[in-house]
Formats: structure tokens, C-alpha cells, sequence
């Protein structure tokens, strides 16, 4: 299975030579149609990588034929010229399918502040349309890593079509989007006006509530393409819940994926006023760098959680917080609870539970620990 | 020159055995008076440690004879257990010196969530408050380390006053004050309405714009008390300057003491609409984990920098910003500047200037690298 198992659909990945490395970094979707339904959603940092502006303004009009997507440069931070760049590399694409620019998404992950090589990039398009094809799916998955030690797919049969769907993301993976290019095919019948909010539905349950390290990229970019080619048509409901499933099953091989970390750690916060105090109280104890090195040394050190906690405005006393860890319920009212010997944390997965006793809200958080090797992939490579 | 070299003031340090490793871990400040004029400002935190609830509580009346402090135990999240036990710490002290606990405040440091040993505290009261003397200044500045690798004293003498202080703290260090303890000592004659802003004002200034590692403590406590013992009334301006200049110097001597930190970062924001959206800026820098893995590795990488002003509210239009580090402008006006090769970051000090271009407020944060060491200290030991 793979973003091609969907009918209609062609793609592949190539080795253009952006990566120094040589390793594949050009990947191409196309959506053979009949119908060209597009959905994007996209980071919400506001200093945004010029593919990320292309595309925003290709989406538009909720359609689209075909993502170009590069490795081995974010074309972040590049100015009016890096924008150039990115429309000059949809242009490419169009012009050898004889569509028009404005129905081709571009899509770019790497070192942010530096320039793409287009010559390389010029002279790789043709072979890359030429090459897509139904049986491309999983070249392309591979072509958009980066320091991502596996390619990541993830798909849905339902009943007459299929949703399947590959992503890329290691690092600076937060909030309003891991860090992450994600591309989504589904060969259903959808109008644009559901496929929309079913996406941003998708990804808030999902890819929103993955805090690996608290750094939001400049690149983030989600699309969905829905080509109709089984002549299936799913309601709402049914689409939302595939491409929720999609959505969450990709967000976890990110997390089990992110660079030097040694647990995957589930933060859920009970009990709140809100299910946006829920999320902020999660976020907050998940970007809690002492809580995270406590976690990789298998501390249950709740003292941690707490303070973390006590930074956040959502509604809570003090004396009513409950906090356990693998089930071991190691705070109860604020103080001490069972030993802190029983909880044992010396496997992948961690539990955290929060109760804040402030009401009938829960949301749960996703990140990792932090570890020697975060620090050496983050400080001995530029990225 | 320590707390005692104003004149007014009596301290010691001694081991209680709090700590395993048997170092000193009790110390006591005296104020001799005549006056006894105090002011103290608290972590933000709201989950605040017992001896944070009882100093706030005793300092309700700007008035206080004596502080007694214990590193080996936060005796935070303890509960109405841990608070008992603090107030009784209190009483310790105050029946030794025949006066009432309202006018002895308690700070502790050290992990959370475990009772302190009441036993050894009671047994070393005694002693602690007989030794205490002018020549135990010193003596107490070691008795307040936790993981500190140096005691933390600074001084300013002035025209006939003199004032004093000494701080604790190396990790936990942030917002709305570095988690510390910090007692400040003077001989001026200085009412308690004089007193109270000064301290606000030297706080906010310098250990509320220190950000070692974005983590928020329990305990963060700063006293000061005036003895009078001098009889210089230096007016409010000369106080809070020579306030503000302990503050700095012991501030910064946090910073350089930050666990595992290999870089002492300054991150100053210009052109900013505001002072506060300056502050949010540079705080927000500060507490991106991939922009001080960079600086660790010595990697000018200015595109993590903007990334991380990216997700801030502060006014800004990304195509304005400038980045300089150590002076060499890598970024202008959000593209690519002068080559990051310029850069050299092999020092312990590193610059980082940012220019918003939204306006003329300025506001500077200091900060540290993310290191393994960091990560070894927090993962390896509970604090």
C-alpha cells in the first residue's frame, strides 16, 4: 500500500542531487483525476518557507494536479528569490504536463536560510514526470526523508475506495503541525467544500497534539487529493474518520521516529475546564525540558510535572492534582502518593496521567524524551 | 565581602545532615537591626513549595528578623504535612532567638515532592543559631548549594551603606525569576514602601530576563533586609540602582553556573512595539531547544532563530528581520546576510541580536546551550 494504491493516482522519487549524500530527494504526486479535489493545512508560524506561500496560494481554489516535493533544502528564509525558485519548480513541472503552474503544489524540507540547487532541480523534472506511475508510491515516501530513519505510510480500505498517505518529519516537530510534509490520496469522491474541513478536522486530532520538541518548523505542509476514480462517495463523517485514522497512524511513526529519542511518551490531562486547558496543561508539562531528561533517565520525578503544570493559566488547585505514571499513581492531591520505586519506565512507551479536578475535559499530548543523541543530531548537523 | 559585611547582620552554615553526601546544608540570616525593614518577590509558579506559602505570609508585614534556609529538600508538594513542617522550622529558630515565627522566614531547595527530615533540622537549630556570627556570611552561601559547583555572593559599596547578596541555583532557571534562593543584605535605612519596589524593579530587570532552561521552580525566593545598623538613608533611586547591581552580578553567576552549559547566550531584541513583546521574543528564542543544541555545536543557524520568532504575537513582518551572531549580520531582512562561516562560536560567550524593525523598545535575555551534560545532569539525577 502506498499514496498510488488509491486509483488515480502516479508518482516516483528520484535522486537529483540536493543532497550531498546522494540519496533519493525529488518526489512527485500526480492526480490522474477525473476529479482534482485538493485540501491543504499548513504551519502556523508566521515566518513561512516560500513553498509554503506557493502553495497556499495554489490551493486556493481547492484544486490541484500534481506536489513536487524536495529533500535537501527548506527554501526557508531565502527572501523573493527563493520564491522564484519554488514557482520556477512548479513552472517545470506544469510545462512538461502541459498543465499550468497554478495546479502544481510545491513542497521543500532541509536547512532552513540556504538557496535549492535549480539547475539540479531542471535538470531532474523531466525524468521525474516521465518516470511517475501507478507503482511510484513508495519511491516517493522515501525521496521526501530527511534524518527520518524510515519512510512512513499509512492507509485506509473502506468500502469501494481507499485513503493512503505518506509523511516526512524527525525533528522540530510542534505544535500547529509536527514538522512534517505530509501528502494524502484518496481515489473517493469529494467535493472541496467537505474535503476542507474533514483535513483541518484530521490533523487537529492528530498531527496538532504531537510536541516531540516544542519547535515549530517553517515548512509544515499537509495536502489531500481527491482524484474520484472509484465513483465511491463517502459521507463526511466516513471521510473525516479514514482520514483521521490516516492522519493518526502517520503522527505516531513520526513520534516513534523522532531524532534521539528513547521513549514515546502519552500525556493525558483529565479533568479540565476545557478541552483547550487539556491541550495547553499537555503542551506545557510536554516541552518541560526537566520532566523530558527525567523521562530518558527513567525518573519518575513528578515533582517535575507539577511545576510544570503550575505555569499554565487553566483552572486547577494546587492541592488537587492528581498525577500517575504507567499507572502508578505517585501525586495524589498535590503531595505524595504511592512510591515512586513502583513505576517502571524502562520501556519505549510512557504513560503520564493528569487529573486536574476543574471539570469534564480531557486531550491527549504526544512527545519524546530528551536525550544525549537529540542534543548530538541537533548540534553536530545543520538542519 | 559577603551577606555579614553589612553591619546589622549575623549568619553560619552548617551540615544537618540533609544532604547524603553529608555537605552543608542549613544556613541562617540574622538581622541585628535596629530596624528590621524586609521585602521579598516569589516564583510565579502556582504550585508554590510550603516555605514559599509561609515567607509570603510572614513577610505580609515587611518585617522579618531572620531567614533559615535548607538545600537537600524543596519540600514542595507535600502537602498540609510539608507545610506543618515548615511553619515548625519556624518556631525552631524563633524559640532559640526569643522572638515569634512571624518574623522567620523559611526557604528550601532541592527535589520535589519528599518530606524534609525534621529530625535533623530540629537537632541542628541550636547550634546554627548560637554559631551564627559576622563572620558567617560566607559560610551560609555554601550551605544553600544543590547542584551549584561555586557559591554565588556580590556586593556594592556606597557612600557610608553598603549592601550585600548571596544566591543558590543552577538549574530550573527561569522565568518570573531563575529557580534560586537569594538573600540580599544592607545596612541603609530604608522604609518597607521604599524597599518593596526597589526589589520589583531589580528583579524584573535581571533575574526575571534570566531564561537558563525555560523551566519554571517551586521555590524561587528573594529576600532583602535592611538593618539601618548604618544610618545612611540613601534615596529610592540609589537604592534600586545598588539593588539592581547585585541582582546583575549575582544573576549572572547563575547563568555561568547553569548545569552542563557549555555557551552563555545573550539574546538582545531591538525595534520591538513594546518592551514586553521585546521580552516575548527573546524568551521565546531562548526556550528553542534546536536553536541551543546549534549554539553547542557551535552552528550559527539563524533559520532556527527565525523559526522560533515566528510562532511568537510580537509585531514584526518576516521580511524585516535582521539576526546577527557575535556581530555578523547572517541574516537581513529575513534572507540569507553575510556567510555563517564569519561566525565563530568557539567562545564561552555568545551574542545574538535581533532587529525587529517594529518599533524602539529593546530587552535583552540570557540563556544557555542545550549540551549533553544538561541532559546527563537532569536524566542521571533527581532534582
Amino acid at each position: 500500500m502506498s499514496i498510488t494504491t488509491p486509483r488515480g493516482f502516479a508518482a516516483t522519487g528520484v535522486a537529483a542531487g540536493l543532497k550531498s549524500s546522494g540519496r533519493p530527494d525529488l518526489a512527485l504526486v500526480r492526480n490522474l483525476g477525473p476529479d482534482f479535489a485538493a485540501a491543504g493545512v499548513f504551519t502556523s508560524n508566521r515566518v513561512k518557507a516560500a513553498p509554503v506561500l506557493w502553495t497556499e496560494r495554489v490551493l486556493a481554489d481547492s484544486r490541484l494536479q500534481a506536489v513536487i516535493l524536495n529533500s535537501g533544502g527548506a527554501n526557508a528564509c531565502t527572501g523573493p528569490a527563493g520564491f522564484a525558485d519554488t514557482h520556477r519548480t512548479a513552472e517545470l513541472v506544469a510545462t512538461e504536463l502541459g498543465i499550468g503552474a497554478i495546479d502544481v503544489a510545491v513542497c521543500s524540507t532541509g536547512l532552513i536560510g540556504t538557496r535549492l540547487d535549480m539547475a539540479a532541480i531542471e535538470a531532474a523534472v523531466p525524468d521525474l514526470v516521465a518516470n511517475a506511475d501507478q507503482s511510484g508510491g513508495a519511491d516517493a515516501a522515501v525521496a521526501i526523508m530527511t534524518t527520518d530513519t524510515v519512510s512512513k505510510q499509512a492507509d485506509v480500505t473502506a468500502d469501494g475506495w481507499s485513503i493512503s498517505g505518506m509523511a516526512k518529519g524527525a525533528g522540530m516537530l510542534a505544535p500547529g503541525l509536527a514538522t512534517m510534509l505530509v501528502v494524502i490520496t484518496t481515489d473517493a469522491v469529494v467535493q472541496p467544500a467537505t474535503l476542507r474541513p474533514a483535513l483541518a478536522e484530521a490533523c487537529r486530532l492528530t498531527f496538532d497534539r504531537l510536541d516531540s520538541d516544542g519547535c515549530m518548523s517553517t515548512n509544515d505542509t499537509v495536502i489531500v487529493m481527491a482524484s474520484g476514480a472509484s465513483g465511491s462517495r463517502p459521507d463526511p463523517t466516513e471521510l473525516t474518520a479514514a482520514l483521521t485514522t490516516v492522519c493518526d497512524d502517520l503522527a505516531l511513526q513520526l513520534l516513534a521516529d523522532a531524532e534521539g529519542a528513547a521513549h514515546n511518551i502519552t500525556i493525558t490531562v483529565r479533568g479540565a475546564a476545557s478541552e483547550q486547558e487539556a491541550v495547553d496543561v499537555g503542551r506545557t508539562i510536554a516541552r518541560n525540558n526537566l520532566f523530558k531528561c527525567a523521562i530518558f533517565g527513567q525518573d519518575p520525578n513528578w515533582g517535575r510535572v507539577l511545576a510544570a503544570i503550575g505555569t499554565t493559566d487553566a483552572a486547577f488547585e494546587p492541592d488537587q492534582l492528581d498525577v500517575s505514571f504507567n499507572g502508578v499513581a505517585v501525586c495524589v492531591g498535590g503531595a505524595i502518593g504511592e512510591p515512586r520505586e513502583l513505576v517502571d519506565l524502562s520501556g519505549r512507551e510512557v504513560q503520564v496521567d493528569v487529573d486536574l479536578h476543574a471539570g469534564g475535559h480531557t486531550a491527549t499530548i504526544r512527545t519524546n524524551d530528551l536525550t544525549y543523541d537529540y542534543v548530538k543530531e541537533n548540534a553536530e548537523y545543520s538542519s
